[in-house]
């Protein structure tokens, strides 16, 4: 034995920031301005915490839930969980009361700790959570009135006061688990993704490589994403590995209070899905003088593919890098990222070269793998015109469902991940559309996101969304659904004549139908199987069936 | 198991440059100029290399020794002996010939790679070595004529040329050894270090991350630190997985010779010790106007501390940061990195408080620890004032010497580091001393590392080494060898009248001595040893002791 044999543990990460930076400052929003404490209080409260739930019976490896907004709260969660050997269960607020019900159950979450405002959510299934033994309920400012029927409920301050303010955290084996986050499927249950030690230890490095995120402790940070989709993107543990200073939004996501916070707090780096700087940059449009983001350099995006022309807006407008990542609950998340500038050769790039690069789903993270295939899982050539079934594989990237193995979605120690593309001759990996949102028209394929990315450039469109409509002939055929911007007024004829411009005639959409919104998700895409389904609902016909 | 239990192997992360930079350029410096190939190439000779290794019968765990500059041969032996399960011996090449046959024996290398000028500094041990079978010869321009009496003697290029440019990596245990690097103690036999695949693996991450080195795809590396001394620093490795350019400075290591070679290169990042900076500082100083070093952005400098007043040199007169790394072979060698700025907080210091901070060894890297403690291993309070011995831990420290334990150097599960010092209230690490070296005075302990920064600051001095002599009173005092400047001139009473000005009269120097230059040990760093011995071996007395 050459070496040390230091298991990977999330707590020696964890516990960095309080070291490193004990002033450093975690700001949370509230209802009337913000609530600041210190990494060093945070770190109190943490250990405070962590000793409540072991006097409350939690024991290593036992669920507990978090049915929270992005708040210290949370990441205090994040703390004392993970690091005292328990997984940290982290329940998507935004579900329907039914897959509520199945993943709590699933799970078999022994105590959850929620928002008191969102108790209302969980009031319905109350009675059908038989595994939860008790509630802790946090309380912010203007939610103090407070009820529920769900076991021991008890105010989240009153739990934790009584302990004392360090906890010995255990070594413990470095796969054990750490977190579990499930994902919602277009069918069937949602499935869990049980996260390790191991594997969020070395997703967090990764995400502090200058190639990455570019993480540093000198950053302000704040993470729009949701901290219970796909652990936040890992943010939460690499802000608090480097002690950078960390803003939450809480409850207050409206895109101006986002640009308030974002310009008060002075963030330099945030990180979102695309319909958050959809939202960001209109509003800054309405009201360019309102918002002083000198301070911010790059924001992350993910959760599905930011348009070209966002990228070179934030970039053009503010000077902002946007920072394309791909990856999916199963991956940690990060698989891949795009930066303007990751590689020696980019110094001899345009920047139109650069942006398109940009508009792909980036170059693959050291010590992962990313690879096409076709349906017979043979490898495809690296030419950026083959399409194919896209697989990864790593240290951080699931092996199974947790208590629902899916073989289907593995192959010969694969992630199989449902979307599908390309990669070019410059290892950038681009994104064709998620296998279940291409369309199939006679045979050949039209990716409904590449449809979208040009649609949404057209003057006065704020949003596009392409789906497949069933037809007898062709089998399926694309419709666009078009949100006008607010000053914008547009045609359907030019929307089609600017897709013609770029796209062959059998791949143009066979209708264009305005509406106000496109349903997302509870993670902040566009859910398009929503969207089918309400066509399918209103009797929706496609042009050339109507009689 | 929830993630994919994916071994963390060095072979990963060497594949990596060629896949995402296969055309940027790895340049060698050779007697008529550089020499350059592709990432592409230097791949596919690196696999052949492996081919050869193999057919000439080295197996998985068997001991390769370089014994070469720092040139894309080597870099080619780093990648293709570690990816194949070999363990990598990078061999001190100004060690003296016993320690020589001592090492190669002790590591019992089976095949040397070594350059053929190295090759007559092997001669006199030839006849030693039984373990060594086979030794292959890089022949660059300008030393094709060589000779040795090492057995089955073949050109470098005639071994590998004949084997096909891909090699199938073996997937192995990640705590299989990769490397063995011996480090020169004071006393006894070189103790060898034996790196391991995931040991490495965290390393390289580390290394990369934005508040460590910031290393990235888009820098231009010259490593000038040997490859054989820790690795290169991991330099070889994280260059070659980032897939940055490289720039190899071989043999031609004069100040000159390497001033062309960053400003020709345009070098963005380069690593060494600091006689190379010095080095460097004094030649650019005697002619400011032949080097361009406008891409220099950074400087890595370790080994031993660099004076607080080269550091500013670099800052203010070429905009270049200085980044001080501390650590040793048993460390890989990477333990703590002293920043411009790696906290929130840095934001509101004085360009004079940032410098006070990189003068200090630094922040200890996230997943390592660092502490001081006293004779009983008891924990010292981090106040900037209580020294210490510093003991480190962590995932790639090191857990005990090659086929050589050394309990002593080892407590309870922390390396012994040697060196002493304390730790701040904002963390961080100050080395006093490496314990061998302080000085002991009436039993107070008097820092030479203090002395020597304090009279290198004194206008023309352009060394100091200040060591203990023996003193029948004060058990030691402390004597300074001072190099004066090559246009400068100063006088010892000016010395001693410059030191008293920050330290106490007890403190200062009995004597200082000018000398033309300080021997340095193989790895350039000042020797204390060969100093102490020097003295004594002319009869140097003390001037109160002189008779």
């Amino acid at each position: 034995m050459g070496m040390q044999r230091t298991p990977l543990l999330m707590s020696t990460l964890m516990e960095n920031g309080a070291r490193v930076a004990p002033h450093v400052e975690i700001v949370t929003a509230t209802a009337s301005g913000t609530k600041v404490l210190s990494y060093q209080q945070v770190h109190a409260r943490a250990h405070q915490l962590a000793h409540a739930l072991a006097a409350a019976g939690v024991k290593q490896g036992d669920r507990v839930g978090t049915f929270l907004w992005n708040d210290h709260r949370h990441l205090e969660c994040y703390h004392a969980i993970c690091s005292m050997g328990a997984v940290l269960h982290t329940i998507n607020i935004r579900l329907g009361t039914a897959d509520l019900e199945y993943i709590i159950n699933h799970a078999e979450d022994s105590v959850i700790i929620a928002s008191a405002d969102l108790l209302p959510v969980l009031e319905p299934i109350a009675s059908k959570l038989g595994c939860v033994r008790k509630v802790i309920v946090a309380v912010d400012e203007g939610f103090e009135s407070w009820q529920t029927s769900l076991p021991e409920a008890e105010d989240y301050e009153d739990f934790i006061t009584p302990h004392p303010g360090k906890y010995d955290w255990p070594i413990i084996d470095e796969n054990s688990p750490l977190g579990l986050c499930y994902t919602s499927g277009t069918t069937g249950h949602p499935k869990g993704v049980e996260y390790e030690h191991r594997s969020q230890y070395l997703h967090t490095f990764a995400q502090c490589m200058t190639d990455a995120m570019s993480l540093s402790g000198t950053d302000c940070i704040m993470g729009i994403v949701p901290m219970f989709h796909a652990f936040g993107w890992g943010i939460p543990f690499a802000a608090t590995m480097l002690g950078a200073r960390q803003v939450l939004p809480s409850r207050y996501m409206t895109p101006d209070a986002l640009c308030r916070l974002m310009a008060d707090e002075q963030i330099t780096i945030s990180a979102g899905v695309p319909t958050i700087w959809q939202g960001v940059r209109a509003i800054y449009e309405a009201n360019p003088d309102t918002y002083d983001f000198s301070h911010l350099q790059r924001v992350t995006c993910g959760g599905s593919a930011p348009p070209p022309s966002l990228i070179e807006w934030f970039w053009k407008t503010l000077g902002v890098e946007m920072i394309q990542g791909w990856g999916m609950t199963e991956t940690s998340p990060l698989a891949t990222l795009s930066r303007y500038a990751m590689k020696y050769t980019d110094k001899d790039l345009s920047d139109t070269q650069r942006f398109a690069n940009m508009a792909k789903a980036g170059q693959v993270m050291a010590g992962i793998e990313v690879e096409i295939f076709n349906e017979s899982f043979e490898p495809l050539p690296h030419d950026g015109k083959t399409v194919g079934e896209i697989l990864v594989r790593g240290p951080w990237i699931c092996a199974e469902y947790y208590n629902n193995p899916q073989p289907e979605k593995f192959h010969d120690g694969w992630l199989v991940t449902g979307d599908v593309g390309m990669i070019d001759e410059s290892q950038y990996l681009i994104i064709n559309d998620r296998s279940k949102d291409l369309v199939k028209s006679g045979g050949e394929w039209i990716s409904s996101v590449d449809l979208e990315n040009h649609i949404v450039a057209l003057e006065g469109v704020a949003q596009a969304c392409v789906v497949a409509v069933a037809h007898p002939k062709w089998d399926e055929r694309p419709v666009a659904l078009v949100v006008p911007s607010a000053a914008g007024s547009v045609e359907a004829d030019a929307v089609i004549a600017h897709c013609a411009e770029k796209f062959a005639k059998w791949q143009l959409p066979d209708d264009v139908i305005f509406v106000d919104a496109v349903p997302l998700t509870s993670t902040g895409k566009m859910d398009k199987k929503v969207v089918r389904a309400d066509l399918q609902a209103q009797g929706y016909a496609l042009p050339d069936l109507r009689t």
